[in-house]
């Protein structure tokens, strides 16, 4: 791969992929030809920030990345979307050698359902952390919980998170609840606790 | 297995494990002989509800358990505590029979490993719950979701939930967030979403 720092020397190609951040997007837009084909790859920002040019369109890996982290790339849902026929099959040729998964997914549709991945991977992980900083505190090891950490995830895959919906909040176990809140010296904590099981109790009443 | 509905009934045995709500565990100790050796399975109460019995203790499975679904009991941490040698010995005997990893965890411990357990089973399950029912109502299918979840899991396990942070509230990338929020129309749902965007900020910011 040749690594340009000048937009000047851009060589000619099918498809542009701008794997930027979102904000960035709509001023590199402006920076570029139009009459190129420029797709992004974000799940937040509309296809419209491409608007310069007539080819547009989005290329949103349904994924999370971190660094010394590889992941299966034929796994991971790609969420495509054009203005244009042309560019849309050249996006699904692209997409279907990289992974098993294409859908079309317009604009709207996408920020919902980077919202959804928000609550399932970033905040659960965060979730993952508060237990693990808690219980590092005390002299536990995290590793006991690795197991109900892969049975959790597992189980919500196959029977439903709703269906698998356990614990003291779910219950309406008001002790136990009362037990682990006096644990917590964490001011933060202590609201997330509260608001967490309040939900969980909001959502079993409504069922 | 012989079923008695009368404690009267009971038959002699070495061991009796009450599995059994939390909130009856003591009034059972009560109604069974002193010189039994009794130990219960939960996560919350202490090991001294049981002080009538002399040889009493703790056998807690780490595990969430659900109807139709079943784990493999030998990856399940079982977490024994005891007041007496010859009671533990006898536990350590049973619990390594049905699983690889047996470990000694006092009533204190227990209950904040339990906490631990709530924040990374109840509570992910729930934002799973919750994502899933935000996306239904816009028509959205979640298995999307399904290799973000298995990935957000397994880079938890192997990297680190502290390393493996990734998202708005991490970057610090406002817009989103507040493009996140506007969707929002479940008043509890944007509380959730604004404590645990502020938690990611403040964990990450206290690095």
């Amino acid at each position: 791969m040749d690594l340009i720092s000048d937009l000047n020397q851009l060589k000619a190609a099918d498809l542009y992929i701008a794997a930027i951040s979102d904000d960035a997007i709509a001023d590199l837009s402006q920076k570029l030809p139009k009459d190129i084909c420029l797709v992004h790859t974000s799940g937040t920002v509309g296809m419209d920030v491409l608007s310069r040019q007539s080819k547009r369109g989005v290329f949103y890996p349904l994924q999370s990345f971190s660094k010394n982290h590889d992941v299966r790339f034929d796994q991971i849902p790609i969420c495509l979307e054009s203005n244009d026929t042309e560019t849309m099959t050249l996006l699904e040729q692209v997409a279907h050698k990289l992974s098993k998964k294409v859908v079309h997914i317009d604009s709207p549709q996408r920020l919902e359902l980077h919202f959804g991945a928000v609550l399932v991977n970033n905040f659960t992980n965060h979730l993952y952390a508060l237990s693990q900083n808690h219980l590092k505190n005390k002299g536990i090891n995290f590793d006991l919980l690795h197991p109900l950490i892969e049975e959790t995830t597992r189980k919500a895959l196959t029977i439903g998170a709703d269906s698998a919906q356990t614990g003291p909040a779910k219950r309406g176990d008001f002790k136990t609840i009362q037990r682990h809140v006096n644990l917590i010296t964490d001011q933060q904590l202590k609201e997330i606790y509260n608001l967490l099981s309040d939900s969980i109790r909001n959502h079993s009443k409504s069922k």
